[in-house]
């Protein structure tokens, strides 16, 4: 049973394409980002802590994220199980669940533990639930979404997005080990269609065979992509485009409570950024990494969603503005 | 059998204090660095290839990085075996040798091999030969040098020069992991004698028990330095100080020939702009800190000494503005 959470309202089914026909500069309003990824239930336990049954999954933190810059339309998947307090949340934040399906039977639920260092995690469990059969169809709304996040999820759900929409005018795709070792085969079909590829530095090194960062950077380029990111974690991340490199450091966090989804946020604020921005994607995708860095430090403050989900602009500005002294000289 | 390697002149004996007693805007020769470490015969294997005796050890590295920038006084001791060439090699960077003790036996000698990403490398002989009965003894001249370097050594042998030292400007030491082990208290004994100490993340880790890097910066604060710096290879560094952090990336280099000696070429360099620069550490340090980045890259790109020792100012002062675009947002 596919039940899609709201219907189509007038205003979201025309929002999209009016937007992207205003002329570059008049174009005052953020235009909306579409994100897909897993909507899950994490349960989560560190050296000092456990959190059972959080709001998860790569979509919720990228949309979260996102959703502080610019409207976010969430394609997803969850069971009769998903606690309500999460749809009102996810509302609260200016998310449009129209492509969110509501599924007989249970959420996604992933189970992890994280090593003293928080370096290191450990998968205890992971139950597909209604995942398993999720297929990601679009609303008509969303199809013409000029901004695209293809969050972590199984690369041939993440094509057959892309093959609904409509000229989107950006996209962006994450992904992890686990695709390119059972999925290699999407994954090389995906890549070549993607403005921008994100992946940590050992996924790019398995994916390429290439040790060195720089020389994976190229040869991901060679695959199609214009931009890649290719994330350090704690050491920040390598930005690569026809304008040269980019070396953004991480937030400097004296302690880490939970880094689940800090990859998720990244991006997803990173996107919600370049959204609200005016102007060409090459004079803003610095700033927008820097933006996606401080959401991620956000979000590794708290277990789960829930230092991002008190996040402010303000408090996000600062941060931007910390980065940028921190690396100043 | 202790022979210094030349008299005494008498314009090296007067011309610290003197430039030292400038006020300091009419400071216009840059102030001499002394510099005590080891200087050695590196073999060096790669997994493309071998090089026997090359010019090595923390002293020569550091001292071939400051010469870019200052006058160097290196404090070492090398047997008779060590080649003339070695020396004249010195001499042609205007490096004061009348420190250098050739004494009768061997020279130190180390091999060492690296693996395929070059991130790790295992030591597989070392010789200490006349190192062994080493005393860092410094001629009446070097005792007023203003900048002082104590390049990574025993720790003891450290503490010696630095007690034979009249008020010297600014003293950084640099160390390694074998010192935390086998010679702690001398180690203790010295950290709190240092303007600036600098370790890799791993010793950070292994003196302060802290996992993060910038809790373990606090925690090396506490035992007396106004500034550390925790040095994370291919990831950049961290300075820490008065002013708080400064995150500095590492030069993205597309490969490594050799990294041996890349962290002395970078604590070198980072001194030598120190001693050339007007007005105080404070506001030269991280300007410093990008100068001795730039320098490392070099090192790393040939081995032993070999790209260094070609280096001249212009390519490395375009490197810093490179570093400035790579993280400017």
């Amino acid at each position: 049973m596919f039940a899609p959470l709201a219907k189509p309202s007038n205003n979201t089914s025309t929002a999209a394409p009016c937007i992207d026909q205003i002329p570059i500069l008049t174009r005052v309003i953020p235009m909306s980002v579409l994100i897909v990824g897993s909507t899950a239930l994490d349960s989560i336990k560190t050296p000092r802590t456990r959190k059972p049954r959080l709001l998860g999954g790569s979509a919720s933190h990228a949309a979260l994220a996102a959703s502080l810059f610019a409207p976010v339309r969430l394609v997803g998947v969850v069971g009769t199980d998903f606690p309500r307090r999460y749809l009102q949340l996810y509302r609260r934040h200016r998310i449009d669940l129209e492509g969110l399906q509501i599924r007989d039977g249970k959420t996604f639920h992933w189970s992890g533990q994280y090593e003293v260092n928080m370096d290191h995690r450990r998968t205890l469990r992971t139950e597909l639930g209604v995942f398993e059969t999720f297929s990601p169809d679009l609303p008509p709304a969303y199809r013409h979404t000029p901004w695209v996040l293809l969050a972590n999820i199984a690369p041939s759900l993440q094509i057959h997005v892309l093959n609904q929409m409509t000229r989107p005018r950006f996209v962006a795709a994450d992904t992890m080990d686990l695709w390119l070792n059972i999925a290699r085969d999407d994954l090389n079909a995906l890549i070549p269609r993607l403005d921008l590829f994100v992946l940590n530095e050992s996924e790019a090194q398995q994916l390429t065979r290439k040790t060195n960062v720089f020389q994976a950077a190229q040869s991901l380029h060679r695959l199609g992509p214009r931009y890649v990111i290719i994330k350090k974690g704690q050491h920040g991340a390598v930005l690569s485009g026809p304008r040269g490199l980019f070396l953004a450091p991480a937030y400097p966090l004296p302690s880490v409570v939970d880094p689940t989804g800090a990859g998720d946020s990244f991006l997803g604020g990173l996107m919600g950024c370049l959204a609200q921005a005016r102007g060409p994607v090459e004079s803003n995708l610095r700033r927008a990494v820097i933006c996606g860095t401080a959401v991620a430090s956000f979000c590794c403050e708290g277990f789960g969603l829930s230092r991002t989900l008190r996040l402010r602009r303000p408090q996000l500005e600062q941060r931007v503005r910390e980065l940028r002294h921190l690396t100043r000289f």
